[in-house]
């Protein structure tokens, strides 16, 4: 009998859920051992690895979460917020990981959450990818580390279909940036520069906003001091890597304490 | 008897004098033959390496152009556009190289340097930096070559100072995309990006400006398609680039035929 | 009826074979009318599309190149030198314009290929890429413009997997930086520096081989002078780049005169 | 009276002494309070900022430590082990900071140092540059939290003069990592990549080197993994950066317990 971790992946259908099963049963440090969607979906029934146009994986897509989490020690969740509070129940009898990438989660959402991690490993992102969680924790130290004779510009790229800028990441990383640094991003964003704008003010965070082509997401965190720099940089070029994060946190928590953990608990910072 | 082109260098306090006056002495290609200053200046009569704070050169300050000018093969000259204008007779006369960096240059002005370039090579640009002029010559070259289904974008960074943005160079970097593409960069300009911009619109030349610490000038000009991505980039890192390209300017002009040239004929392009 | 040029792509079951008949078949400018593969192959007879494991493209793959390319206005060819042969006699026959990324072409073959582009346009490159190919232009170009002065290094980085260093692509770079500088490479190059190497040789041509992840390819060609830098960089962040090029070179071949033409001519350069 | 520190600078004759003089001179956070050079100097008795070729400092260069000392906050030393170790003692007496940036100490040097920073506030490093040292502590942290699927290579950049490969600080950076990931640099090195070199070994840092123009000195850590890329980059552009550390280092010792410091201590890291 196999000691690796058994991880459910719910809501499978999506492209994050597909990309998740395709990952998990690839994975060698653990097995699929159930794929979940919601009642009345096409796929109920059908091997997963089929409905997603693959090869056959060995796993029923199920609506039945109660069923399924009872043979799990992890369960990856990048759905909706009814299904996943519904879910932290289940995880949390079943004593297995609950890694959540779902996102606009209501304060109530996350009190039943937090309830439910009293009995189970919970691990919540908003960001699953590794390396931006990174960026945010050095953006913060290093800020804290430098005074404002260092200037911070925050430089980010993405694909020409983006509609909104400075990214959101971006503004994660400028929150970082001010809180290393103890005041409001609100008081010191500079986002946007154009025409006479006059010399840089001291303390302020500058943004811009590159967009072209297909480019993934890439973030810059410059630090500009009289003679030197120093740039922080994530490049992200496969979406996979948000899915690779919560493969990491499902087996991070294993045998860990019950409780709600984030991505930097996950990469120890 | 020496064979090196004598040089002369017109406003010689100045901070761009100065460093003129240092390269053109350094220089084993070339010898300083004058050194030139208003009349009245407190700098008439001394060597003008002692007035510079340093060795000797065995070349006094002079307010006498005409009499200067009589032993030179060029003459470098950053100043204002009254003396430039006064130069290029003297310069025509001698049948000297003008290298002209002067901004400000009313249609007037350039009229009688075009009149002067009859009789004697007239070099003038607007940035003297080879660098910058090769990746004016560049960018248009390849933003012909590629179409629309590559996105412009130009970041240029600066220091704290920079009152406006984006930068001269940048816009001209700009001019010279939309340039190569047929189209006026005033209909495809967009700069400033910031807040919800919606989707990236097709032919756009977008503009971002860093500002932050001391750096002396850095342009990227980004290429980006699908799947691939071309950046040309120049980065200054000494203001001394700009004097060193008008040296260039001064020896390239000898025995060349009478007229006006640019930068880009100096490089060969 | 419809005027868009019609293409066939020669050996349709390979990993470029196929990102050709898709690229091919979602390309408004152009109808995919032929998919061949070798007599034998279990293809042969099913529609390219299902056989791909997606949807119908209503052209089924064919051993018979001499019927399907009675009805081609262009062919597509990444196999092998004897099969490309062939096909150069057959669209030469068709007046079909003949792409070809076949490498490893004896000069027995290319004798071959000649003959046939007195009848038909061809098309051939050793790497497809648009940014690519402009990269090398670029760099002949920048290195005639720019003197000694200006220290050359090409910097590459490559996935994990890569077992040589520096890549063809880079030698192709360094080869094009020597030829504009009028030098042989072989007597210039410089790569791996490592221990005590003392001065750098002014006129060397230095290579780096950065490896590691997943990186597709990337190459700098930098130009370090005094005070100011050059660097033109081509990233590529998707493998379907290469036969973009080839849907490019089809395109651009139509009604033009016979002969044979490399991706260079296709970019107007 | 003024409250401010009165600095004193040992060995003013030299470059890195003249930078310090001049910056000390120009920071209104302290007071230049003394000037020290071995005697028989023909600087000793003239004013410090006359003797370097500028304007009155009002401080007259000493040859006489132990009178200088007196007056002094702190000492900023960037002489030789034999100087130092002698100025350890005075500065000891005086419970002046001393900072330390002379390299090549013995550790008969390093005892006695130790011995001195019972009673004084001792700050040493052999690379003042805040910069560099929060690289090298990011290094570090980031080896440590990420594991060998992300691959590190150290890419650094320094001007044509440069004798050796990779540069003191690159392997700084590498020994950093390696302490991260707990093993021994030594044994998973992997410098100057050239020819076949086969697939890349699971858990090796390598290290290139660009050498070209006058860059100061650029110095990039790569992690690359699947699908992502974290870069912690440093560019140093001009070298009154090692000074401007030792004169933050002097500050932040002011009113420190006594003991011995390294410039992480200084960052706060």
């Amino acid at each position: 009998m196999s000691k690796l971790p058994g991880v459910v992946v719910n809501g499978v259908s999506g492209r994050m859920g597909q990309m998740l099963v395709k990952l998990v049963s690839e994975n060698k440090a653990m097995q699929l051992v159930g794929a979940l969607e919601r009642s009345g979906h096409e796929w109920i029934g059908q091997d997963v690895g089929v409905a997603m146009g693959g090869a056959e994986l060995g796993v029923l897509v199920s609506d039945n979460p109660l069923e399924v989490m009872a043979k799990a020690q992890a369960v990856i969740d990048f759905t909706v917020p009814a299904a996943t509070v519904a879910m932290a129940e289940l995880a949390a009898q079943a004593r297995a990981v609950h890694v959540i990438g779902t996102t606009g989660l209501s304060d109530d959402d996350l009190a039943k959450i937090k309830a439910a991690s009293r009995h189970s490993v919970v691990v919540r992102a908003g960001n699953m990818s590794l390396g931006v969680n990174l960026l945010v924790q050095l953006t913060k130290q290093v800020a804290a580390a430098l005074d404002a004779d260092f200037d911070i510009e925050i430089v980010e790229a993405h694909h020409r279909h983006k509609v909104d800028a400075p990214s959101g990441t971006a503004l994660m990383l400028g929150e970082a940036a001010a809180d290393g640094r103890g005041v409001s991003l609100a008081t010191v964003k500079d986002s946007g520069r154009d025409g006479i704008t006059g010399e840089r003010k001291r303390g302020d965070i500058g943004f811009s906003a590159i967009r072209g082509g297909d480019i993934v997401g890439e973030h810059d965190v410059i630090f500009a001091g009289e003679g030197e720099r120093i740039v922080l940089r994530h490049m992200a070029t496969d979406r996979a890597i948000f899915a690779r994060g919560a493969l990491k946190a499902a087996l991070w928590g294993q045998g860990r304490k019950p409780g709600e953990y984030n991505m930097l608990d996950v990469l120890g910072l």
